[in-house]
């Protein structure tokens, strides 16, 4: 079985599990809350269906970490629908906090239903979370169950730290490549490296397997990030031959800006000085090359892709699950940086 | 032993058991956000203190509900934390969903900090509530632990229902009584109901005893409410003497408000057309009144403060720690009305 028969044998439980959870909700006096939850989730309003899904790869990755790790991957369903229920509490409250009008091409929820509203749809997004974890309960041990729980706790904390950081950048001007770090594994690392943890931890394999699942979750989430980093700068028209809004316009913190910014150089001065124009990009992003800013996130990008298939291969993901694990993963870091 | 006693005991406690969690955050990177947490707890900035603090009536209906069902108050420390947490996460976001720039007599965290700190910052003490609770694995066994998570869960969900209504209804000019109930219960009954079972539930009580337990915070919580909007409009000048921005200019939704929108009057009508300034306070009051909305009011808080007490009765607090459940709630129910 290649990757794909995977995600079409799981994205529809996914799903399932999904409605299932989000449908506690629908209940008299409450169907205005649900149906912001179904806009938020893609199932609902204009433009529903599979781009305002997003991927799912989270929930993807906790089942077939799962079942590569040795597991019966429908034991792990609470698990995936849970940490897709995290992606999409943060989503919308980020959305709120960036300011941002759109997601996966639809307005996004306070777009629509006014920051009031969205606050409150996103902690009853974030509550699901925490419910559909404890649904382990039937499908494992109290202990499993707790030690999950305890797992995507830890996990929305550092979401929140990641997040507290990103913004707080937003008023900084003295920011240098250390920074970067923390926000990134904060605010991407941390829920996918629980991802491919839970997958293991519900498949109950020992500490040293679990762990290397962890890494692997972790590197991946960075060597993702770095890379689309590095596309937001310079891989639009040269790969994607799309002009899409480059990460200097919208001022994001990105890996070879901090870098760039850390060389305190021409790059750095022109940066500081305020907003950049979609006609200065060319010109901005040649100068943040001549700094080095993209022979350095590349060979980062490199390295954190190195050392998350290094990750895998110390997980040892077993049978045909494992080999689509690995192709899902080629698949995510396997771009051209 | 008095209530007096009991709170001196234990508060101090409880603020330990708060600053231990919270000071998971005071990390390398996160000091900010830990400031701002430490704000919103009325340990730290401008008027910190025994008054920006609160009461902390939650945590200590659970620390005397526990004695008072036969348990050992230490061992439900985690779970008095994490109702104060719940509590305090869902006053930060309610402020800014409300758009209040003050909260026990301070600024509040969106006014100092910005909103998108303050929805972080929210979600950061919610994820903290949820983080306490699962400490009762160290004091009480894995299966309570479990039970306590998913109250503490289920009720979450309900705050952010009746807070889904609250927001709602700002648009709504249909409301009638029957609105108020789903609104109060999960605005504020359902994390007064989980405070009580929370102590019943660690002090490992039966079924029976738990459920009447949870019914006296349930309607604790109403009948705190029912009188709380009883003062709101009819209780600044004749009990209290002090001259307090009156419900009526707030717009708040409360009790007597939307018994005379269902009643469709002459107060009915005054309401609908626009904001009421605070020269027309006692003239819409009295029109209020003279619809039977003051009569009713008194009598719904009457009412549900007798089945409060009863439920205490039922529930058969013991000992000292009975007896100060007992004056605590006395003390929260019978104000004049």
């Amino acid at each position: 079985m290649t990757l794909q028969h995977y995600i079409d044998e799981y994205l529809p439980a996914i799903e399932t599990e999904l409605q299932h959870i989000i449908g506690t909700t629908k209940t008299e006096h409450y169907h205005g809350l649900h149906e912001m939850l179904a806009y938020a989730m893609g199932w609902k309003g204009e433009g529903a269906g599979p781009r305002a899904r997003g991927k799912r790869v989270r929930p993807l990755l906790v089942l077939l970490t799962n079942a590569s790790a040795g597991g019966s991957w429908e034991k792990a369903l609470p698990a995936a629908a849970a940490v897709e229920l995290v992606h999409n509490f943060s989503l919308i409250h980020d959305d709120i906090e960036d300011n941002s009008p759109l997601r996966r091409g639809r307005p996004t929820v306070w777009k629509l239903w006014g920051i009031a509203q969205a606050i409150n749809t996103g902690d009853t997004m974030f509550t699901l979370a925490q419910q559909a974890v404890t649904l382990l309960k039937a499908t494992t041990t109290p202990t499993i169950t707790l030690e999950a729980t305890q797992l995507i706790q830890q996990t929305c904390l550092h979401l929140t730290q990641g997040q507290f950081l990103d913004i707080s950048y937003e008023d900084r001007a003295d920011l240098v490549i250390e920074d970067y770090w923390p926000m990134v594994r904060g605010k991407t690392a941390a829920l996918l490296a629980t991802s491919t943890e839970l997958g293991a931890l519900v498949a109950n394999v020992d500490s040293e397997t679990r762990n290397a699942y962890h890494n692997f979750g972790c590197n991946l989430g960075l060597a993702f990030q770095a890379q689309d980093d590095y596309l937001g700068i310079w891989g639009d028209t040269e790969i994607t031959g799309k002009s899409v809004a480059s990460d200097l316009v919208e001022c994001k913190k990105s890996l070879p800006v901090l870098y760039g910014l850390g060389k305190n150089g021409a790059f750095a001065e022109r940066w500081r000085s305020g907003p950049i124009t979609q006609e200065e990009v060319p010109e901005i992003a040649h100068q943040l090359e001549l700094e080095g800013g993209r022979a350095f996130t590349k060979s980062e990008a490199e390295r954190l892709t190195a050392r998350a298939l290094q990750d895998l291969e110390d997980a040892d993901p077993q049978g045909d699950a494992g080999d689509a694990l690995s192709e899902l993963a080629n698949k995510l870091l396997k771009r051209d940086v």
